[in-house]
């Protein structure tokens, strides 16, 4: 053979690879899904432990998948938690923490301000198509919409589900006992546009799973974030007519097996289009559950106390990865992860450098998920709006001051700090501070050392529509 | 061809295919393994929930099988509860109950009577092999010993693995905390011989296990019942020189993962000499977590209170089964079981018939198991000891009296019983009856039924040794 047959038959050769290895997508970067419950609690999905709500696709993803099972929320409620998630950055370098108020309402007037940098927005700049289905609540002022923070596409509510109550309906909980859709005045925005108003809460979850599944549709040549964040199950519970009903666990259960049902959706078109093994599937909640809320709020399954609270129960959440061919089936992960870390792992997976000049709390968790390995993080600040209550360090976690979400009014310091070691005593049962004053004094220090790097921005929650 | 010739090769080939059907196993009854753990709580299994206890063959054993979720031990103590496990019938209709004891004593004189009709030996009646191996805790005098009530093979504790504790172990909680095997002086038998005492009990879970992987070997050409009462994870808790140390969760941690090693050995002998698809393996727990021993005892996860309790904590029960081929994989139900159901259940899959004059407090939950049915058990009753403390019937649990696990001395009387909806509200959390009073009198009338029914024999635990 000549010489120069033996090249063209390299070149062709090489060609070859090089087609194959686009078609198969495999030098392309990442799909990522994020999956949001709200208010979900950590004890409410069959694989976390319920005994009535009955989870078949969430189940089998954590078959398929890994479980995380010290993953957190970074704040016990919804605003800062989200723009945590979306930032990587603690509620208060953001602002996205308030003062007096928990969340942002329908007459603020602040959001997460323009010079946050968000997941969307670096992975646009990158090339990946994005959408923000679902509820946004970090501002709904035209300014602070998804689409100006780095969305192509948004679609869903502006905040909770539970907002703008009409003055004709129910008042208190008993709203939620048998809501109806038209007793909450909430707009339903595609990309800032009222659509419907009050939005029809029944078809929610639906309309959320539809417009997901057409956003993956249209972007099977183009890396794609797909940031879910569902209304449900925040009260008022609304399931649609093939899910109410069906549920033993009442209708707080037809709303989690409607959701679970949605996964189902999403992972069956990956498995169709043939992107599961290029697309990072999270799904996770946003806070404990709402306690007070009796049977419409959920569980934390063996944690204690719910939203609001810097109890576990109020920050843990149930989380479930799956990456077919990347991430080992039927995986457990006890390692100390969160939403915080997000942000720089969604950018290593895409190979994209970190914004410079923003200081980041989250840390790039991906050896946890593709190799079963140890987390970078290794410790985790509990914020209740600007205060540090509680710190963990490995499975000590220190609690300065305690405030329970049963409506306790002002939070209890402890002058001598609470102890608990999480791993063995997840339940927070057993103080054993004076057992371990060594360990009391190194978090101590740890503290120190993180207030030293903290920075407290305005509360974006405070100000209001005049 | 000729006539002659033509039956004759229909003769060879029916020949061939009954050959073949042999050969398979399809017309051999089915193998049974139970593998019982003694005080394991509801949330101790990463498939329930719990956050640091790893146990991946657990949980790959209920992805490709069923999670039974509202499955009953039928007492919330030890001898009471196998006793009715391997007899189907309700503790006080067989003395295996106390008056002032709880359970069988090294120095109780009694046992399960002679006239008790076991799953053993009805299935070694019709050809089973038979072993029990792990502990009995129904009498340990001569006559009552597995090989007195139908086990060709025993292996394991008389009685719990804390009795015997010998003069200079330390008292109290105190030897649990540094346990060493020579605090006990439990002895371990082999066909009712003493061949180790006290047994080096770090290496019981290891050589329950040899011992049944051996038995398994050595009948795979004949139908068996392989009953493994594990002595883990009841206090004092000892974990071989592969588990100690290993888990997050501490030394309960590791005696969990063991088992959980222990259950995939099982069902990885099972699957090596292809006998999964004929044998029903199901996993469960005697009672609930020993509460009042703290990081040495386990977790009820979502559920209220523990053992000794007849709060749901003390008495339901993390349930696997697992029957490649005839169990769905990936299944969860919900539906109202108990060990109570085992006698009747493995009679029907074996085709051998029901013992006539006896009366059985069980189902027949084969639909269940098999093809994700309703269970035909809409009641059960909750005994502590000789009392009738609750009563469930559907998704309700009526309160007659309640005592929990923690030492409280005396039962409280409830004038009102208490009503919880226990699909909706499994941690008995909200009472009902002033709500649905109607739950409330035909909950009544079903006790007064069931109360007609009942008989109640001499206790067995009472007598003791001269």
């Amino acid at each position: 053979m000549s010489l120069l047959r033996q090249f063209v038959l390299w070149c062709v050769a090489v060609s070859c690879l090089v087609l194959a290895s686009l078609a198969s997508g495999a030098e392309r970067p990442p799909n990522f899904v994020i999956i949001f419950a709200d208010d979900l609690g950590y004890g409410d999905l069959g694989c976390f432990g319920h005994p009535t709500i009955v989870t078949p696709r969430l189940d089998r993803m954590a078959s398929e998948g890994m479980k995380l099972t010290q993953f957190y929320a970074a704040a016990p409620v919804c605003t800062p938690s989200r723009a945590a998630l979306i930032t990587g950055r603690l509620p208060p370098r953001t602002g996205m923490c308030g003062e007096k108020s928990r969340v942002l309402f329908p007459n603020s007037a602040g959001g997460l301000p323009d010079s946050e940098v968000t997941i969307a927005e670096a992975l646009k700049a990158s090339g990946y198509a994005t959408a923000c289905i679902g509820k946004w609540h970090l501002g709904h002022l035209p300014q602070y919409l998804p689409n100006q923070h780095g969305f192509d596409f948004a679609f869903g509510l502006p905040y909770s589900n539970d907002m703008d109550r009409v003055g004709t309906a129910p008042r208190g909980r008993a709203a939620f006992l048998h809501p109806q859709s038209k007793f909450w005045n909430v707009p339903l925005l595609k990309n800032g546009a009222v659509i419907e108003q009050p939005a029809d809460q029944t078809q929610l979850t639906k309309r959320y799973t539809q417009e997901a599944i057409k956003f993956i549709d249209a972007h099977q040549q183009q890396p794609f974030f797909l940031y879910l964040p569902h209304s449900m199950p925040h009260v008022p519970l609304f399931a649609s007519e093939d899910f109410a009903g069906q549920s033993r666990r009442g209708l707080y259960g037809d709303v989690v097996e409607e959701l679970d049902w949605s996964v189902g959706q999403i992972l069956d078109k990956l498995r169709e289009l043939k992107l599961e093994q290029n697309t990072l599937v999270l799904f996770t909640s946003d806070n404990g559950p709402w306690l007070i809320q009796h049977e419409q709020g959920g569980s934390a399954g063996l944690l204690r106390d719910g939203k609001g609270s810097t109890w576990d129960g109020g920050m843990r959440e149930p989380t479930v990865a799956w990456w077919p061919g990347k991430i080992a089936p039927g995986t457990t992960s006890p390692e100390l992860t969160s939403t915080l870390d997000l942000f720089p792992t969604l950018h290593a997976l895409a190979g994209i450098p970190l914004p410079q000049d923003v200081v980041l709390d989250g840390y790039d968790i991906s050896p946890v998920l593709l190799k079963n390995q140890p987390s970078p993080r290794e410790t985790f600040p509990y914020y209740r709006e600007y205060t540090l209550m509680a710190f963990r360090q490995g499975p000590w976690k220190l609690h300065l001051l305690t405030q329970d979400g049963y409506g306790q009014p002002q939070p209890t310091r402890h002058e001598r700090p609470l102890l608990f070691n999480l791993d063995e005593d997840p339940s927070e049962v057993r103080d054993v501070a004076a057992e371990h004053p060594e360990v009391v004094a190194k978090i101590l220090q740890a503290i120190e050392a993180h207030q030293g790097g903290m920075t407290f921005a305005k509360s974006q929650l405070e100000e209001r529509l005049k």
